[in-house]
């Protein structure tokens, strides 16, 4: 017998949910769901009840579209925040990545991906369209493009740079103190700190 | 906002309970949970069941130990194998191992793990002690030790050699091809295999 399924159907299935996951591969899956057998059974429930509570349950703030427990998240309700400086980046990762650095006090837009033709994702698929209304209506005086510096990412600021070009606010963009090519969450807090305080005017930027 | 905590107690949760499973880092555990966010609910309601399905229908052979979906799991009651030969083994996953290398077609006891005073794990702790009964019961003619060639793998062939002292039976153990201090299920399948075919007696090994 050389494959799980003749030992066990319900191994089998477990394992493969494991290997489903990204960057799980198929002996780190049976690795973990081996794991689950050493295991009380309520270890495994508490894990399935969290997977399934977090979908289920999950929402986004409808102003900023970061997750949130609550319909408008914690950030945007915070009235001690700048509310005329918007940054606007790709995921809810990178939020708590700038969030950590300390170094950002005003508000965030979440796109919720970037444009990449590769992958199937245009500009319809992201919350682009509320972001000059969104501008407009909360008075920002201030975008930061805070996307990561891949070509997917360069795609995106040069959409938005256009898609702004008749909403009168300034658009700035990150000092790119971080590697070209690197995923922003990946940077070390300082040098995303350093670069959210050395963002230049985004023209300026094309210049370079 | 500096940690997960003040956007999502659901997230934080997913993450919290990634991060229990063996092996699974902090910053894994948020990619893997965010990564749920970004798929169909259906893609995590198949995760969250296949693992509580997992925990709840899962069975051991009766008479070896093994993960099965049934009372006697199909190395047991599969005709064709050598009755008379039994290979013990720490985990289902050594059975899998020895498996895949098809050099070896009698059965298996599976222990549940090795003697580890360091880790609270004594004799009473495994399947050891219906082995001499089980030996007898079944007419085995030789008991193959293949444990991992670790300090706990050597203290564990020790005691089912003292243990078996009185039982009319060959005890001989897998040749160590396998580097010592190394741990069975990450040997490669031709090395696996050929130390099944080369196994030694037991008493003979001793000796060198």
């Amino acid at each position: 017998m050389s494959s799980v399924e003749d030992y066990s159907q319900l191994l089998q299935r477990a394992i493969d949910a494991f290997a489903s996951l990204p960057g799980v591969g198929h002996k780190s899956a049976m690795r973990l769901a081996l794991s689950l057998l050493r295991q009380e059974k309520s270890f495994t429930y508490r894990i399935s009840d969290a997977l399934r509570n977090l979908v289920d349950g999950i929402q986004y703030c409808a102003k900023c579209h970061n997750i949130s427990d609550e319909e408008i998240c914690r950030i945007c309700s915070d009235e001690t925040r700048d509310p005329h400086t918007l940054c606007v980046v790709e995921s809810v990762r990178d939020v708590m990545a700038i969030e950590r650095t300390g170094q950002y006090q005003g508000l965030y837009h979440v796109l919720g991906g970037v444009i990449s033709p590769m992958d199937g994702v245009g500009p319809q698929d992201l919350f682009l369209h509320d972001l000059p209304t969104r501008i407009q209506e909360e008075g920002i005086k201030e975008v930061i493009l805070a996307l990561s510096t891949t070509m997917e990412g360069e795609t995106t600021n040069f959409y938005i740079y256009r898609l702004l070009k008749d909403v009168e606010v300034k658009i700035t963009t990150i000092a790119q103190g971080i590697a070209i090519g690197d995923e922003l969450e990946y940077a070390d807090d300082l040098t995303l700190g350093r670069s959210i305080l050395q963002r230049i005017d985004f023209q300026e930027s094309l210049k370079r």
